[in-house]
């Protein structure tokens, strides 16, 4: 069997194809903002019509736009990257699959915690390469330790999702220098997944470029800009691989979309960012403050729109408690087991990327069907 | 070594960016088209922005376009095509990947004639695979003839473009046939790639799906839409690859851009579209008029918007003959080295994506470079 056979559609896909056919549904199942982006963003966007921007860009995307996350580096981070080293891509998506496909294969795999982002895995198996997954739990906060894996020597890119989808969870500093260091000592990759930047919500975030010039990082606009559909990411790679990033990209997808490129140089509207951070933190503040009375939360979510909470005192079948809950309360929520194998099929993954009132509704809802 | 790292840039980039730099270059070399796409489609663009269509859409790409390419190849080939059957993807690249991914691998091989589009073979060493190339000339029309592949057993996928990049050439439609037939018998799979479709000045093309169920089809906006940064192509899949193909998209793209997608259902202007076909057909025929006293043409030049000239009388050293030109005349072409190495190095790629004076004054200043 070729792995491409282990992609396997999301049990997500199923609950929200129903979700969207009840009209009263309450959907936390989704993990895209329901917020606008900037209407900078906008005028931007309307503008690279007016100009006519239908032309391909260069494969490695707008010069502009380039030069403008540069300058999100130094201002957030204080980290001076060349725009030489950033790279558009179609989405954070272009990215994984370009980094994973140039640094790992059979014998240098990817590393992988479970619970994770399940396109990880699929992305490894498209390239027909078996990831290595690492289970993760509330004794190490969720993050990969440096002594588990120190040891192997059939690693060739790890990632790390930090604030993380499913989790929430922001990996401490400690770990994160740990890692890096790691590393860069036995000479694989490792990419930070930094794509919920921008939305944690009581600490300040460090991008992993702050540790290490060799890490790759990935981001993209879809999530704190709310530019979901627009499909532009970037990447950062060492100066060692920007050529062969350039060249893969010119030839496997051109680039990203022109017009999204010029509309996305505008995205950095500082004042309204916060406004969207500010939102979702009242409702991460409203939703876990709930959620914890009535669940087990072993995670405290930092940050990205999501809470992973263990149903185990109700359910260890999170798959039937989804289907059962949208039957008959119409609220939709994200099984674990979309995540992972590692004792996931207890967990439910809250997203509040709805108003408060749809989460209060839903909350209510909840109580009700566990009174039932 | 990874088959990873033979992926390798264009020669015709080197030029491109030479070219850029010179305000008086006559750029023959750009494989874009230089016309604007139909205003409703622009129409279209901006409509899709102020109803703030920024969400993702479904993996397979939005319903309403889907129902307009069907339309299209019932009005255009009287071919009825289920919308079930259509995928939307971030350009025919995004087809061309995940084509390649579900049917090919290692024993069972990309099939491609040399000369061809050369990111075919990229997408296959992307893959970790290594394509099969077939060396057509004009003593097959250019075309991949059934004999010469039928004792094989290690074919997954043949490609066959027409008309071709970089040949211009239309298949005949026997060979088709012929081709079809054999996959079908075979079990592999025939791949058309009809992205150059409209562009076909003195007969009426064919759509692989007129000759078998079994074939994929791919093409998209780029070319005869004109519409290349929109990154918006499509697939036609038979029925029992379509959930894969959806699901592999999920995973690895999410879906193509949200906004351009909404623009692409307004694409099929066919009066427009008429208009664009006769611009390059008025720019084929005197080109190819010209460059037939000039050069050797041994291909017809039946559609898409290039012409393949056979230097030899002058040099057998295309990039050298095209590095030169672009110093001395600045003007810029596409070496045939790009496209395959079955005596490639005396072959040249005209791109007409200019307007009728430019082109003549590129003509003129080659008949200045060759008298010199």
């Amino acid at each position: 069997m070729k792995l491409l056979d282990k992609i396997s559609p999301f049990i997500v896909m199923d609950i929200l194809a129903k979700a969207r056919t009840m009209p009263d549904a309450i959907h936390m199942e989704i993990g895209e903002p329901d917020l606008p982006p900037s209407e900078r963003v906008i005028e931007g966007y309307e503008r690279a019509i007016r100009d006519r921007r239908f032309h391909y860009t260069p494969a490695k995307g707008v010069l502009e736009l380039r030069e403008k996350i540069a300058e999100h580096y130094l201002l957030r981070y204080n980290v001076r990257i060349s725009p030489e080293r950033i790279v558009i891509t179609p989405g954070t998506s272009g990215a994984f699959l370009v980094a994973f496909a140039m640094l790992t294969d059979k014998k240098k795999r990817l590393l992988l915690s479970d619970p994770s982002y399940p396109c990880y895995r699929n992305f490894s198996y498209f390239l027909d390469t078996d990831p290595i997954l690492i289970p993760t739990g509330s004794d190490t906060h969720y993050e990969i330790q440096p002594e588990v894996i120190r040891k192997r020597d059939d690693i060739g890119a790890m990632v790390v999702s930090s604030p993380s989808n499913p989790l929430g969870n922001l990996y401490r500093e400690d770990t994160v220098k740990a890692l890096t260091a790691l590393a860069d000592e036995k000479g694989f990759a490792y990419i930070a997944d930094e794509i919920y930047h921008g939305l944690v919500y009581d600490q300040k975030e460090h991008t992993a470029l702050e540790y290490s010039d060799n890490a790759i990082v990935i981001n993209g606009f879809s999530k704190y800009f709310c530019m979901p559909g627009f499909r532009v990411g970037w990447m950062i790679v060492p100066e060692n691989l920007v050529r062969q990033t350039e060249v893969i990209i010119q030839n496997i997808f051109i680039a990203a979309n022109t017009p999204a490129q010029y509309a996305a140089v505008e995205a950095f509207d500082y004042a309204y960012l916060d406004s969207i951070r500010n939102t979702y933190r009242t409702r991460r503040d409203y939703l876990y403050n709930e959620l914890k009375d009535i669940f087990n939360i072993d995670v405290v979510p930092d940050g990205a729109f999501y809470i992973w909470a263990d149903i185990s005192k109700y359910s260890d079948n999170a798959g039937e408690f989804c289907r059962r809950l949208l039957d008959e309360k119409a609220v939709a929520l994200t099984p674990g087991i979309d995540f992972g194998k590692n004792g996931t099929d207890h967990y439910l993954r809250f997203a509040y990327t709805q108003d408060l009132e749809k989460l209060q509704d839903g909350v209510r809802r909840i109580k009700n069907f566990l009174a039932s």
